[in-house]
């Protein structure tokens, strides 16, 4: 593909783009919040960066009494409001050719025949070769059906080479139980390299470069070990309240919603070992290392914090408690703040501590990986000199304001000795001029191309269920979640937690 | 002192400001241009920022034929035209009222007696309590005359607690014999603590930081060595030609100007052990055991290189060549440009090269150091995914933009794994409110105050030649410097120097 052809594939990038083959998205729920806003954009945006082949087609899937050129329109509509990348007439005109909708219930057979005529349609008349994926974007108590349907009718096997495959949203569960029920499910039609599961985070660009920070470089991962790192901040703050999500949210709470699978994720892309390859299985296999290491401290009570957020003052404005929020039981004893202690017992993390928290309503939306540095072992300075010194800190910055910052300390200017600190900057956005795609492009993007190492695993997916279950029984046993106001960073308990081990929380 | 005071006292410093006692400096040469430009305006800033005491006075002694105030209106333009603060009336009062000049050749008598009644009456007058430093701001011929004078009358020898202290500028010998006898008139005269050698590059906030960055933090000194560190390179490099340098230059060189005091100095910042404490003793000792530890290559002509500037471009103008330069000897062998390789024969540093290097007329005028770390010992890419990554560095910029940068590998946004070459940056004009002290400030208060840990003592110096004497000997023995464009970067044998060992110079 030439680059007249394809004027937003950056002049610098001399490398092969990754181009998706010959295949088709079919998205259940395609009528869905998630749907207009992430995955209809994400699909034109692919398109327009050339990086899906000219027959791809896009299958909507809804109740909806929708013609194909309804849904075309909804679709043109969604890409308008919320593509990233310029709308060009000639790439939309020829992915709108490919779009389908059958309307149908999940229990309706004629639906899902209707669903395979009009696959069978697409590889004649669009080369699709057969290969489809399947985006469950339905609450999970729909899975059960949509999957065995898909079975039933012969849709979740690939004829010859073509491949199918199914993408599912979190949650994956509400604990160890379900989501295993939820994987046998699944796992009842779908092999499990055919099932990618959507953790958008994996997908950010400075999550990856997690990797690359940690393993192209020299001068990082030598330092990254219980020798030089005395603690590790993973912080994921949201300055919104719950918004229109009362519905999903109460019962679930922050820790399920967020640390379960964001946060333990970040943390196992953090710790892990250096991986054979990054191709999915070596990356699983590390990442479940780590995860299988993870230790809960004995003391719950000390050790994690859970909070709600109480009326406070946001952006210069009153917003509500949690409790006071639409469709949110007034007793009820969600967390909206969650903050846990974890240990990793291997030899490169013996002893030092993780700290993970999130939060709604929170001082201010951020997500960082903080790798905090013990202080130097001796100090030939005076302690006057260093008085203002803090600890030395590697942070990656998530969002906003993707990139790394260095903590360090410096000579301050003048005829003495006196050593402060100061930061380092690397900011994403300055020091490239392409730009970032959006998590959900390269997500799917991977899904054609059967790239599952962004993908949590069913193995990752449990796991980390086991570590947070405890947490969870323990709060249902102990009363309800400390009051916070809203804006602050979160309730007192979370700052004497680390107050009682000697560190603090970072305010970012 | 309260900060109404001294209003250029900084409100952050919270800590006491080392103020020099009771004390006068005598000028040798007074009418110099060094004294002139540096020594006369960093007395008076020292005074406006309250670091000197009340009666702080500044003798004068030279040829011509002052009044006090002649000599008094010579600093005060000097003042007014190069000092960093502000002009404060008060501050001027104050300092004036302290001036004394002394007209007189060295081997004068009358003229040093009266310089030692001078000294005597500003004990009465101005309360110095005798404590003298004597800055010889002459050329080193005349160091025996003034040094044997100083004795002669009396004037070496502090009474009871008042000290006498001696001031020598570069240049230290030009070679390991000449600086030896220097040291031995000097030594004859005043011990070796009270004798203050100026390299102002010590002086410079950024060289201080060295000792800051690598040792009030945790994180840079584990790579410090030769597990992760592949080569170091020094560099200071000068836009400029040799200006009215001429009579001095011409014979002496770049090497001798430059790398034997000021690179060897930063070498030995660099790679120099934790110092037991940051006094002058166990300073000297660090720097000793890796300047005694430096080992020149065998074959001198593979990894030495010294250059000459011809005509070329500059700034947009047509500039000489040396040997066209006035007052330069056409058949000159001098070189304005040099590059060497040394080897550290110690546990730290063995394996890894230093290249030194400095010029003048080449591309932009900077010094730094720049740490430059080995490749990844294994890489878990791609290799087209690293491609267009290099190798990890630390740069500490001495000048201009003084700061630090870490050069480092970072994935590229998009939707595949491509790492490049992005850097992270500290500045300390960005991050400090505090101005940076001239070095000539720096190092007369230290004078004043008799720290000696910024200056290089005698077998620091002896040493150094010691190390440069056999270059300098094998390039007279080889023919002439090879001659490189001004505007560019120097001649091309330096960079096939570091071709051989598979390297390259940076281009700052």
């Amino acid at each position: 593909m030439s680059s007249a052809v394809n004027p937003l594939r950056d002049a610098q990038d001399r490398r092969l783009p990754r181009i998706a083959g010959p295949s088709g998205l079919v998205i259940f729920g395609v009528t869905g919040d998630l749907s207009r806003k992430k995955l209809m954009p994400a699909v034109y945006d692919l398109a327009n960066r050339g990086l899906l082949p000219p027959g791809f087609s896009l299958v909507g899937f809804a109740r909806r009494d929708w013609e194909h050129e309804d849904f075309a329109q909804v679709v043109h509509d969604a890409v308008r409001e919320h593509a990233r990348t310029p709308f060009r007439e000639e790439v939309w005109q020829q992915l709108a050719q490919g779009m389908r909708f059958v309307s149908g219930v999940f229990d309706d057979d004629d639906a899902f025949r209707t669903l395979k005529a009009t696959i069978e349609e697409l590889d004649k008349s669009r080369g699709t070769g057969g290969n489809f994926a399947f985006y469950l974007s339905v609450p999970p108590k729909f899975f059960p059906t949509v999957v065995s349907q898909l079975k039933e009718h012969g849709l979740s096997d690939g004829q010859g080479d073509s491949w199918r495959r199914a993408v599912i949203e979190k949650p994956f569960g509400h604990d160890l139980k379900s989501a295993q029920d939820l994987n046998s499910v699944v796992h009842d039609v779908f092999r499990p390299s055919e099932v990618f599961r959507i953790d958008h985070y994996l997908g950010k660009e400075t999550v990856q470069n997690i990797l690359a920070l940690r393993f192209a470089n020299t001068m990082f991962e030598p330092l990254w070990n219980r020798s030089y790192v005395d603690h590790v901040q993973i912080t994921m703050a949201e300055d919104i309240g719950i918004g229109g999500r009362a519905g999903y949210y109460d019962g679930i709470g922050s820790a399920r919603d967020v640390i379960q699978n964001h946060l333990l994720q970040l943390l196992a892309l953090t710790a892990m070992e250096e991986p054979v390859s990054f191709e999915a299985k070596p990356l699983v296999t590390e990442k479940m290392k780590v995860l299988n290491s993870v230790r809960l401290p004995e003391d719950l009570a000390a050790h994690t914090v859970r909070g709600q957020y109480a009326a406070g003052w946001q952006g210069g404005r009153k917003v509500l408690g949690y409790l006071d929020e639409d469709g949110i039981d007034p007793q009820s004893g969600t967390d909206t703040y969650a903050a846990i202690k974890l240990e990793i017992d291997n030899r490169r993390w013996a002893g030092v501590p993780f700290y993970l928290r999130t939060g709604k309503r929170l001082g201010r939306r951020v997500t960082e990986i903080a790798v905090v540095f013990q202080r130097a072992p001796h100090s030939p300075f005076g302690a006057t000199d260093t008085q203002e010194l803090g600890q030395n800190a590697l942070v990656i910055r998530v969002q906003p304001d993707e990139g790394v910052t260095i903590r360090f300390g410096s000579k301050v200017p003048g005829t003495q000795m006196e050593i402060r600190d100061v930061t380092m900057d690397f900011a994403y956005g300055e020091s490239f001029t392409e730009s970032s795609p959006e998590a959900y492009e390269r997500l799917i993007l991977d899904v054609l191309l059967g790239d599952a190492n962004l993908f949590p695993r069913h193995q990752e997916v449990e796991r980390s269920w086991e570590i947070l279950d405890p947490i969870e029984e323990h709060w249902e046993r102990h009363g309800k979640p400390e009051q916070y106001p809203a804006g602050t960073w979160g309730p007192a308990a979370a700052d004497e937690m680390l107050a009682r081990d000697g560190r603090s929380w970072r305010r970012p």
